[in-house]
């Protein structure tokens, strides 16, 4: 038995025994997410700046195909295509708030990867574990396609495809797929497919996906890999990838603007539009996509035939096509918004669309401004069910129910909790940069990268396993 | 000042400091051999492979466009584009003999480059130092374009453009340019531009090109790059390097029979043939080449319009354009076989081109079988002076001078010397390998590396300047 061969099995084994109270096996979905072949196709690669603290170390792990940005250690893991960011690790001396509690943080944060199988996870932002702060901790984890970790620690759980664990710790968990969670912390508890829940101080938010519905978008079937609409349009796109991963100096640039970054891994393609403090990240996909200023497309997005007035937010696996937003418009992860060219989709000024939203139309829809919209929309009359406006939203005060939407508590909190996670990105990614070294963000930040390739054996009994890397200032 | 400003600094003192006593500055070679900006613009790469010992170690160096096979650390030094092999590195448990001694290597040796300065260098072999099996170390030297460091340890020189040291171990010596210096051990030596020098146990063997020769060739001006022949007819292929080295996974592969290599990172155009039991390696520009079985290329040699029979070798840096070889032919270091396309070049079987020998024909020209060649050669009258018989060379016993060369000694021991050079060679290049496991050599071993691409940082203080990098198993 191979060294690989013994990692997969030692994995597996780790993460059923954190699951092992739901009588979960995590193999079938390891053993089926890919031919081992694949994990000696693709080089791992990380970025090397002077603005980020320095610190990788890989060990007995493979990393086909993954991205490393921030601190991070991989121990005994296999990280397939997964796009690890880490420009939002908290930073020695400053001080991490949590419930009035101030804490000092001591060391540059760190990405600690142990014992886990990541299948193109996206992990983001920091941990948000008050107990741990200097470190974001994944451990005996499984997650399965384009899953997203966003600040939110897991250990022992297993994250369904296109699903999102965002700002939560997570302990022995099964998250469905497409399933969205935000909560201070959950322990042994198993989310359904298609559940987006999300619990503040002082409110629930909760949205059921219908099976059927569901199953037609993403699938899961233990033994295969992943099936659905989401799948499809991924796999129909990913040969273009392959030759923008297939240079190591990067292609003919796109035109952009000073204050502006096009990551040189983003697929850039037809009549695409790049204004001033754009931020276009890694593994995005455009295509004849208009972007105006302050506009990003995140990790693992795509744009395609659309115009982003301004300010617009794509937000991680976010999908937008055939569309056009107004300002300040918000699509949160994993986001599907599918018009077609003769059903165009328009999305108002300061809407909100949730996380994990589908609008997949057969008719032209309009949706005003200031909206927020959740599930599944494919006509007017869904829209009618699936969404409020704003000021309506910050109205309510105990529970309200809509199709498979239940809210409970304060419509005002919910509100204003996306108001500031949406400035917070817009600052982040130097959306509102004046162009004189203020309110500077990754759109300024990104141009000066170093991007480094490193590669596993391709014989003997490590064939697969990369060598122990330590890079460091 | 920044700190690669510094290290530049840094490196010059020290090499100054051991070629005091020559009043010799290497500043005007250091400063003008290349603008600083060309340290951002090229990746490093090293090979992992599951049959060399693996230790990389880089600390504080810039190590821009440079190559790394076996075990190697570099401390504050700055390698533009050096190559630096390792597959002939000594493993733990071999004996090391040396005039009857024997000494069991204690720890896979390491190639260990501290305080140095290395422009195009080639580092080949492994540490002939009999006081110091287990390291082969190059420090506080400053090598120019195109020099060759093969298998001798150096402290504290200066090697001028297109020089070579083999098997010797040079301590605070100046090597002139195209000069070839082969001894047991050298210090506080000058060596002439131009000087071929091979001593062995019971001869010399020594030839000096005419100064106004050498400067069309090669002439190092302190304080401009290096100028003349050689110069021009590299610099006027290397775009046809970039697009080899623009490709993070290679360029689509030649046509190579299972039991030869090609090196991704060789140049390959035209009507190229290659055989069985061939080896082609990184930086190897191969133009309508007929390459024969057991035939190789090695780093940095040009094979253009010709054809070599079989077995031939092409050592680092030799360049042979509109030639027919016959069998067995071996073409050392450096040297430059420039038959015109309607005065082509015959070298007819068993022949030995001595390192650095010019052929630059004005009219055809045929080497007759079993001849050793030396020197500047341009017609017929040129090679009956710089020629002779291998079985008359073996017949000599005392002193022989003809035209520029003179040798003393006994003909028979340095006919024999290459002749044991030349099986060497083949059989570690697996010229002789038997399709069934035996007599294995570089050419079977080299297909299932790992290539791994490294930057540095590329703002900031550290601008140019490489991360600490540690890879090990």
């Amino acid at each position: 038995m191979s060294q690989l061969e013994k990692l997969i099995d030692r994995i597996i084994v780790r993460a059923n025994m954190n699951l092992r109270e739901f009588d979960f096996d995590v193999t079938p979905y390891v053993k089926s997410a890919f031919p081992t072949e694949q994990l000696l196709k693709f080089y791992a690669f990380y970025g090397v700046t002077s603005h980020h603290p320095l610190h990788f170390n890989f060990i007995g792990s493979n990393l086909a195909g993954s991205y490393f940005l921030g601190k991070c250690k991989t121990e005994n893991s296999i990280l397939y295509k997964s796009d690890v960011r880490g420009d939002e690790l908290k930073k020695k001396g400053e001080v991490f708030t949590y419930q009035g509690l101030e804490m000092p943080i001591a060391n540059d944060e760190e990405i600690k990867i142990q014992d886990s199988f990541l299948v193109k996870t996206l992990i983001h932002s920091n941990s948000h574990d008050p107990e741990s702060p200097e470190e974001f901790l994944i451990r005996n984890t499984v997650s399965n396609f384009y899953s997203n970790i966003h600040g939110a620690p897991v250990e022992g759980c297993y994250l369904g495809s296109f699903s999102t664990v965002d700002l939560t710790s997570l302990h022995s968990c099964i998250i469905g797929a497409f399933s969205y969670v935000q909560s201070p912390d959950l322990y042994y508890t198993p989310i359904k497919p298609g559940t987006i829940w999300i619990k503040g101080d002082d409110f629930k938010f909760k949205y059921t996906y219908d099976t059927e519905i569901l199953d037609k978008y993403i699938m899961e079937i233990p033994g295969e890999k992943p099936q659905g609409i989401f799948m499809d349009f991924i796999e129909n796109r990913k040969d273009d990838f392959q030759k923008v991963f297939d240079s190591a100096v990067g292609l003919e640039p796109t035109e952009v603007p000073i204050d502006s970054a096009v990551s040189r891994y983003a697929y850039i393609a037809g009549e695409t539009q790049i204004s001033e403090n754009v931020l276009i990240s890694q593994r995005a996909y455009l295509e004849n996509a208009w972007m105006g200023k302050g506009t990003n497309a995140q990790e693992n997005s795509y744009i395609i035939n659309s115009r982003l007035e301004k300010n617009d937010i794509t937000a991680h696996g976010a999908k937008i096509i055939n569309a056009t937003l107004g300002e300040k418009v918000f699509v949160a992860f994993n986001s599907f918004l599918n018009g077609k060219e003769d059903c165009p989709l328009t999305i108002g000024t300061g809407c909100m669309v949730m996380p994990h939203t589908i609008i997949d139309i057969e008719e032209p829809l309009e949706i005003p401004a200031k909206t927020v919209v959740w599930g599944y929309i494919k006509n007017k009359s869904d829209l009618a069910e699936n969404s409020v406006l704003i000021e309506d939203m910050r109205k309510v005060n105990g529970e309200v129910t809509m199709g498979n939407m239940t809210f409970k508590g304060n419509g005002a909190s919910i509100i204003s909790a996306f108001e500031h996670r949406i400035d917070h990105i817009l600052e982040g990614n130097g959306a509102f940069f004046n162009g004189e070294g203020k309110n500077q963000g990754h759109a300024q930040e990104g141009s000066n990268m170093s991007y480094n390739l490193i590669q596993p054996y391709l014989t003997g009994d490590k064939k697969g396993i990369f060598p122990t890397i330590d890079i460091r200032p």
